[in-house]
């Protein structure tokens, strides 16, 4: 879930709300505070607890709720994760150390050390393009082992990678193996995968759920059409305002188009100007979806 | 400066004192507090203040603070250069935000909206290893036009572009460019540089103070000695722990063997074991570096 | 196809024969020499000449024959590339230039100089892995547009990037983009790619044909089975002898087992050991592919 | 040395024995054909051989001659060393092989398969950015056992390894390691290298040999001045054209401007244009490098 912001340090309570309420509409099952898309790292520490708070409360046990604690200081991810635990949530998630380069020794060594005095159950998350540490698969071959880890969501885009770790349900067929990239949504649930957790989904949700429940049902007539309706929405939102930030800031855009939420972005973020705007309304009208 | 730790979130005060007593002895012209040396971005922001208020009052104005405020949230950066310039600093240090990947035109809008607010002079950290965007030479270039930026701390460790940045000083001669590795401080002297911020300069401060006005002098025949020393003490020293945690892990581990400080790392690093500090004991050993 | 080599620049020619009946025999529908897996740069241009006279000669029209024509050097690869016309190959294969790094626009000018001057049409391979230059998508909507040019083969393993390359189908139907990594074969022919150059087609060419026409009549009861047989496979065998060489010195110790060719590779490829020959016995027996 | 051309396949003799005189009257101690700077990888084996030969022959022995003999197929890397042996070079120089990727135990093996058999003493080339494989520090200290090598030039760019490299001296005082980038010569050369091999010597050989024989002499009146002019030429001169293919259609077009030789480059360079040829003229003028 993107996080709704009025400014820098400031959440949009009545657009969290009306977001909340338009994903769980849209059928989802289950909501992921403080990921990439939501932000997270960008957030202060605060302003942080104030949506895990929030969002729980207004989400009120309908579906489970993910919070993201990848944080450079160690700490710091343990007072996330207490508030996450207290807030009701149901399981962590936690990317590799982003600052420090490190090898995947240490990254096991860090799972060991950080994951047992967790409070919640924790999902892997491998986004190498943005820690610079994958999770390889021997590595999560080992962290299988490590109590409270419950799944891995894989952003890497690398799709021979994540059949290698799909080949490791062998050993634990318990452990949930989720796609990051929608684009990849479709062929990681024909060939294995568990689910995705798709950023499109803040703004069309019932186009994701679709696919994923196509794809699960193994509707090769729907899935390829809902497929390239992924693929268009991409590319077309997803590139205005550059390859680095287009993606926030376009599905934000769209939102606030659609009435649902403000569309600040926080640092590193620029907002984006009326020209870019107006590209992503044309976006929209060329993929044919109105506003209400 | 390297942060003396008893524990994850516990500074090592008396030891802090004897660090900074043990810096200024050798001649050290200033002290940088939280940069990737200093585990910055692995403490908790708690933690950070502390070390700020603590270290500036018992280094009392002998020679100017540098405090590094980079970090993922713009929020907390402001927060920890607020208590940089209350309690005395002179400067900030500010490398690329380090988790959204982005490119120079990102960087460059970043650096004029949060720069101008900052409440301290700002020097520019390049640190492309660590945070996977480089400041590009025209970025720089640029970037000498926003106010309150005053020079750049070059630890990519490529020459060849620290020598295009000193082109730049026909700009601006007031600018200051020093380097990062130690390794590169005499030649980047010799050849145009301001300074160095030197690891090393930790526990063996005189030797780093040596080079530096050597290089100024232009003592040749001083200069490749002293360069001699650097290169075996980095060699020997820093790979003990591996390539990633070495240089820090090595640097505390000698610290304590001196009755310095703690040797506490915060993840992600881990504590070096038995045989590791075995290693770096041997290591001093064969450098002829006793203890007192 | 695997090139046999008997030693560094002798040619198999027994082996040659008994691989192209093996293939064959599998049902593939073309042959692709001096391709990656064809160790092409590694071999003098005599060899070069030399096997696409032979296996020409061998096949005799009963698939199509692609040649690949990646070098450093325009002339040669122009040679190459009229041996190859002369011998009734239908296409040429080329990569990018792999010695200079070069951008976008300088690699769509060099295909604008050089394709229009070769003598048969042109399928672009992507290979950054090895020639350090991708063509990125708007690269590929431009080189549409040069003459001879008929298709891309994909060996990125991005499948984000390829099915926004299938997205230019829209602008030219008949344009075929094809996927390298075997890996990744089911769900490139799924989600609308052309077909597939499968590496261990060489070995067990019935298997991939299998998970070719079972994507391709969407048949997913099969392809999930298929695709899980690809995967044991490509993990077990690819492995031996190191992640960079694994994959063709596997695949030829494999094919000299079953007395298809000898198992010689080229420099820079050192030759598989005893005890890493007898890992590729162990590993086909695991796998239940018995020797005839 | 640049490789004077008059067409893809055709060698421009007039300029040849014109640009030797020219590099020759400047002072140098030696001459690399067929480097990265002679644009090796893009001529053909013919062309390579004619230079060979023209070049030794013009040179008659004033000065060592070393070819480089880099290729993705040790077949034609040994042709080659043949023709440099009959023709009376001193040395051969070899990168890593350049189209598989391969790790140090894999390039350690490659040396001690191909390096004894050749014919003469060999340097080894390290140029990561376009082979993608380094000599890392523990593979040159185990190659300078190997018979026949007998120094290494590096082009990384990395001084921190240069100087690594410089502390295996001990070793073996009669290795020789030499600086790629120009821009790099000052600082090697006072450090502890032995020579540099510098493109800009093709087009002001005196100025690269002042700066070496200045900063052997530990003259620091003269390092700094001379680095300057260094740094102005290159940064001026080489990025005309891009900064893949500027350094070399940069040198051509200066040589062509002053009547040396023709500037005509192989793919996959382009040629410049001729706003890019008045650009190269204007940058020559700002230089003060005025015609004769």
């Amino acid at each position: 879930m993107i996080t709704p912001l009025s400014a820098r340090d400031t959440l949009d309570i009545p657009g969290l709300e009306r977001l909340i309420e338009h994903i769980l509409a849209g059928g989802v099952h289950g909501i992921f505070l403080l990921g990439t898309t939501g932000e997270g790292p960008s957030l202060s520490y605060r302003l942080r607890r104030e949506l895990i708070e929030r969002a729980c409360d207004f989400i009120h046990g309908r579906v489970p709720v993910l919070v993201g604690i990848t944080d450079t200081a160690a700490v710091e991810s343990f007072a996330i994760a207490r508030c996450a635990a207290e807030n009701g949530a149901k399981a962590l998630v936690l990317a590799a150390p982003h600052y420090f380069p490190m090898n995947q020794a240490e990254l096991l060594a860090y799972l060991r050390r950080i994951v047992p005095d967790l409070p919640l159950p924790v999902v892997l998350y491998n986004m190498p393009s943005h820690t610079k540490t994958a999770f390889e698969v021997e590595t999560v071959r080992e962290a299988m082992n490590i109590p409270r880890i419950i799944g891995l969501k894989d952003s890497s885009g690398d799709m021979g990678y994540f059949h290698s770790l799909i080949q490791l349900h062998d050993h634990r067929p318990d452990f949930s193996f989720s796609i990051g990239p929608e684009q990849l949504l479709a062929e990681a649930i024909l060939l294995g995968g568990c689910g995705g957790v798709c950023g499109g989904a803040n703004f069309r949700p019932r186009l994701y759920v679709d696919l994923f429940e196509a794809a699960t049902a193994g509707d090769l007539k729907r899935v390829p059409e809902l497929h390239r309706q992924v693929m268009e929405f991409a590319t077309g939102l997803y590139s205005i305002g550059g390859p680095n930030f287009g993606v926030i800031n376009g599905l934000k855009c769209a939102l606030k188009h659609f009435g649902i939420c403000e569309d600040f972005t926080a640092e590193p973020f620029a907002q984006l100007n009326d020209a870019q705007r107006r590209e992503v309304h044309a976006c929209l009208s060329i993929l044919g979806i109105a506003r209400n």
